[in-house]
């Protein structure tokens, strides 16, 4: 686990290990090990030092393509009732990404995964990531839910109505499946397929970050305009 | 607590409280306790129940003015590292959602008020929600905090840069101050006031809801334009 | 036509037509008439007045459901190329709102409405938008369009995919077919029908409107959220 | 003026001039004059030719910096109640995009430029597009507005209230000031300035746009997420 980022006042990041090449100029393991709050460059520029956290961390894990990013993951944990106590399904798990948020989180997680290489990427990013309580399934999630009385079923799946009827069985009544899909078309597909649940809201989440320095405050030039529609159903 | 809740297919909730009034006609409470899934009223009409959950529980809890969102909580959340062992400070408590949210996924929460009413009006809550892990201090944040080694501190406040230096003795080296403020002006004054703090981003989250069903799949007409600005600062 | 309009300072727009009764008291027509920029109700309360624009006309027009609004109007009139010399058909007329508003920059708007109460509103609302340059077509424009070479047409038709071809064959090369649109599902379906056309965006426009006062500058809380998509295609 | 454009189904667009350098290989200038709707690179790829349009050849100019785009003249367009026999004023010219672009609309432009270079690069822009009624006064707009009885006066200005009351003086009863602002900044300092004006509106416009491609439906990954603000004051 790396204990220490370093980071440049024009907010890029670096993360400690071994000699750290910058185009500020390098920067010496040994005395990146003596330094407590800032760190120079033999160019002798500045860095300031962070203890790295979970998001620290997570932002070095290794990625596969499309994937929800934090701002999904937070309303996905904020609408569906969960809490330290939860236990959640989660498909698949491509490299990770929403198994390990939810874990931070929640009680335990069991993520299920078909495609063997994207299995043993995630393996290596849980045990970077240190997280104890996330069971991986290297099995089909359209075959079968084995987990019963769950708190929330996550899929990120291109076929999610496949599993509707597993996730039903192993849900909690009252309790949330949330489907996260790239396409309006798939929304359409999965809400007409969804029998057993309400359709209690579809949804986009938008993130826009401004600049703010001095007398120059305004939103900034681009954005990601669109990562996936969250739907959310709920067990009758 | 409340353990059932109700819904019609048009999205309206109810709670089990008694007899239950509604458009709909009358559900009596001895229906209520009798039904599993779905009860009638005496007009026949059908309502399915749910086993309520926190966010089900929250909706109840009695509010105050203008508070932050699901949505803003839920970045907050998945931006700053926290996770199940994390002890936090919020202030000010409000009616305490916040608060709630957080003590639901962290280990342990102080929260500052000055106001008496709110303080009184939070407590209420808590109970209500069944949070054993928030610590109320009716204390004005403006004098200090008290706390040390901090995971997080949430300001709510009008002028949070009266607070900022003691967010900053309060917090772990790497750790976020994140303040949620209603206008990009106050915006401007925290982020001139941060002094030992990077400011790592500034943000506002919008949250876009469709309407699905069958061929008329498009955007809800109206949405909640803005609920308040969250700027993100990171203790050097 | 109407000369000029009142406007109380919460921006409350008000049309001098005889005796003017609002929540702030009663504006006499005698009175209305002596003035200039401002006058005073029975109980003293003040409004201010402006000439009157085709804006404010326009705004007085009887209308029936959903019409495209100015924003979407807009980026019609600076994305197609149009301009003080073009002829443009408008299908279908609905209540006249983009037909009066396109008549307002272009040479000529021909407009088809078979619905024969809608033609006969739209009727009204062109004489009292006092526009000489609107011919009126009492006919379905899923039969045809007799015009040829235009340079633009813009659908607001259930199902604009019926009469594609016949803007094909109306329009100059390089000009645009508009097709506004309220469910994405239409969408879909008109793209996957535009022979002959190259699909050169689809967009949806969202104005979002903030409060500035003093101190106090934020985004208002509330917006419309989506009117319509907008599909652009060109004929090649 | 150029006659004709070529584009490729990947949407990228290519002016006729001379032999035509692309990706997809050489178009020759013989070929192309000879050719109607589309035409072959020596690599046998085919292009597809427009009449080329206002909109076509406004995208050849030569820009400036920071400058409005369509989405932002459209809603001025559709927003201040001006047509075909308005007279506006327009300053800073820049590069001459938003004078070209109401000229295409209104009776006359007068734009106003103080710097000398973009002056003079506005002058080949207008000669370019063949623009007739817009008139280039190399003039500072903070000394003065000559021009009475406007219909508009638009202000793309880092100072605008440093002209307010230029405007105040040169424009009719009930027609609008529209400026437009990078930051938020200056919004607050140009309403707070604005004596004589009633705010009628300050709004940003987003423009969004969607992949649309049989089953894959959905909002484009990226999007510009600011141009600017834009106040709208309306003379009392």
């Amino acid at each position: 686990m790396i204990k220490k980022i370093l980071v440049r006042l024009d907010n890029r990041y670096y993360w400690q290990e071994g000699d750290l090449h910058t185009n500020y100029g390098v920067v010496k393991k040994a005395d990146l090990e003596k330094a407590e709050s800032s760190v120079k460059s033999h160019e002798d520029k500045e860095f300031l030092m962070f203890d790295a956290n979970f998001a620290d961390q997570f932002e070095k894990i290794k990625r596969g393509p499309a994937i929800m990013i934090p701002k999904d993951i937070g309303v996905i944990l904020t609408n569906t009732g969960i809490g330290k106590d939860s236990v959640v399904v989660d498909a698949g798990t491509g490299c990770g990404v929403t198994a390990s948020f939810l874990a931070n989180f929640v009680k335990k997680v069991v993520t299920y995964e078909v495609n063997k290489d994207f299995f043993n990427l995630a393996k290596k990013n849980f045990e970077f990531l240190e997280l104890k309580n996330v069971e991986q399934k290297n099995k089909d999630v359209y075959e079968g839910i084995e987990e019963k009385d769950l708190d929330l079923v996550v899929f990120d799946l291109p076929e999610p109505w496949r599993a509707v009827g597993h996730a039903y069985k192993s849900l909690k009544s009252g309790r949330f499946l949330v489907s996260y899909l790239p396409t309006i078309t798939q929304v359409g597909g999965l809400v007409s397929s969804s029998e057993g649940f309400l359709h209690e809201k579809t949804i986009e989440v938008l993130e826009r970050e401004w600049h703010v320095g001095g007398k120059k405050v305004r939103p900034k030039s681009q954005m990601i305009a669109h990562t996936g529609f969250l739907v959310f159903l709920r067990k009758i």
